[in-house]
């Protein structure tokens, strides 16, 4: 008789968890499979990629079904099977619980590799908002040095995708509509220009200027404005996802061979690929690290956008049995 | 003191054309440059290219700056100086009356050679339908032999791109409203599959078959089932223009990485290469030859579609002066 998941995953696992539709997280114990970044403390049989003592972080997805076209193009993220981390039934028929714990098992497959120069804590997000867009700056041709690329919104994908971009040797424009954020994009995150889309005589001078545009809003917004930026040929491309359709205004695309376009983080090989490019220009996520028990007041400054640009829970210094 | 346009074109032209908001086209004397197809009877003494006697063509356009960066990289047709062949102003102040007459007179840029084997009736309507879906097809990587491709609407535009695409080894499938076209789809152009849009059961069956969609539609239509219709990577690449905007999900996009583009005739290099290619595959458009003075009659019919799948009004054979 097959072993049920719970016995064939003895270990057991510490962490936080939100239990009810509340969103209020609480400590909890569970049989767990999944984490996001830290050091491997035990190896499989098997394994060949890790061993005890490496650095490694796990991403948005723990499995995919290795035989479908998009997994066969390491295009795991795009495999109609794809597991998320967090939140769904894994292959045994457990729940994937996301990285609010104290351990984590996973498939070596879907396991990075993190270089030692780069710090645990400013690369964690990288698994997430660092691949969702340096992924499309590849496969969208936005990677080209000189190439001016527009980044619309100035949140955990946004500042991401300004770093990326500069390191690739792009000219970077933040637009946003929040003029005081001018400062933090130019000063700070080295973009070259801004603009505050609500601000029609500005967003007027630099139509047609962009090769491409990252647009990282998750609200619906207009996209007219944005298509006008660009150049000929010019490529927007949606890494946030409004709930709502937008209006798409077909003649615009027509009259420069634009087009509009997604992209959803990253194929394995890619992200481990952006981890190396990442550690070989020193870029981190600008992050706010806390300890476990400030997660709960954490969720509520993120529904108002109150960070920079993302939480990091240090789990290891922080979490107590209970 | 300069020559007015008219003293410097004094050879003067007689055709048809609608001189109100009517639309009714009556003959009509006028100082003119351009037309359609025809045969070269008199070249200027710089004109290198043609000779009397070679068949020639021009198509939407008839000017343009030759210094913009789409100029350079002979995509004319996205010039924002660009003079197109109807309606609008000529570099000398007059009009461009495009092809309903006698004689015209062009730049040789913006004259296609039309090879010897290549009917000028059924070549004609190349210089726009076949441009607006050979460039798309090439541009997006939409022409290697093997890849499937849906076609939105069965007209002027959609029944190019069957053939078009069917002549570079592409599978076809035509996706209608109107299932009394399946016929006419498959058997007489060729097309191996045909989908009616309304059927969800049949759009169900072919959901994620597709690596590209060319929507010749000009009417506004829902996008969500035709993105469904894409693979991983897939493209939908609007030539029609509906007035309105159409309803864009970002959702779909992201989570296949697809894109909505478009597409707009061709430059005259490729326009060049198009008529090419159509020669050297014996594609033409599938027209109803009309002389002048139906040509009211057929206007009437455009409106409601009825001609499959272009007009071609025989100018040589047809055209009295009065």
């Amino acid at each position: 008789m097959a072993m049920s998941p719970e016995d064939e995953n003895p270990v057991k696992a510490f962490g936080w968890a939100a239990r009810d539709s509340s969103g209020h997280l609480s400590p909890f114990k569970f049989s767990r499979r999944h984490e996001i970044v830290g050091v491997v403390t035990e190896v499989g049989t098997k394994v060949t990629k890790f061993k005890v003592g490496d650095k490694v972080g796990v991403g948005c997805m723990v499995g995919s079904c290795h035989s479908c076209a998009n997994c066969k193009e390491d295009l795991e993220n795009y495999c109609p099977e794809m597991i998320l981390t967090y939140g769904v039934k894994y292959y045994d028929g457990t729940t994937t619980y996301g990285g609010y714990s104290d351990i984590m098992i996973s498939d070596e497959h879907f396991v990075i590799k993190i270089p030692n120069n780069l710090p645990l804590d400013g690369g964690a997000p990288l698994l997430c908002a660092g691949i969702t867009v340096y992924s499309p700056l590849k496969y969208y041709g936005l990677d080209k040095v000189g190439m001016h690329l527009g980044v619309v919104g100035l949140g955990g994908l946004g500042h991401m995708a300004v770093k990326f971009a500069k390191a690739m040797g792009l000219k970077v424009t933040v637009i946003s509509t929040s003029p005081n954020k001018k400062k933090e994009a130019m000063d700070h995150l080295g973009a070259d220009a801004f603009l505050v889309s609500r601000n029609t005589e500005e967003m007027e001078l630099a139509v047609g200027t962009m090769d491409g545009i990252i647009d990282t809003v998750s609200a619906v917004h207009a996209l007219l404005p944005l298509i006008g930026l660009l150049k000929t040929n010019g490529k927007l491309v949606m890494v946030g996802a409004p709930e709502k359709p937008l209006e798409l205004l077909a003649f615009p695309l027509l009259m420069g061979r634009k087009m509009v376009g997604g992209s959803g983080i990253g194929g394995m090989k890619e992200t481990q690929e952006m981890i190396d490019f990442a550690a070989k220009h020193n870029i981190v996520a600008d992050i706010e690290v806390i300890p476990m028990d400030y997660v709960n007041t954490a969720m509520e400054r993120l529904l108002k956008a109150d960070v920079k640009y993302r939480f990091v829970i240090d789990i290891a210094n922080s979490l107590k049995p209970f």
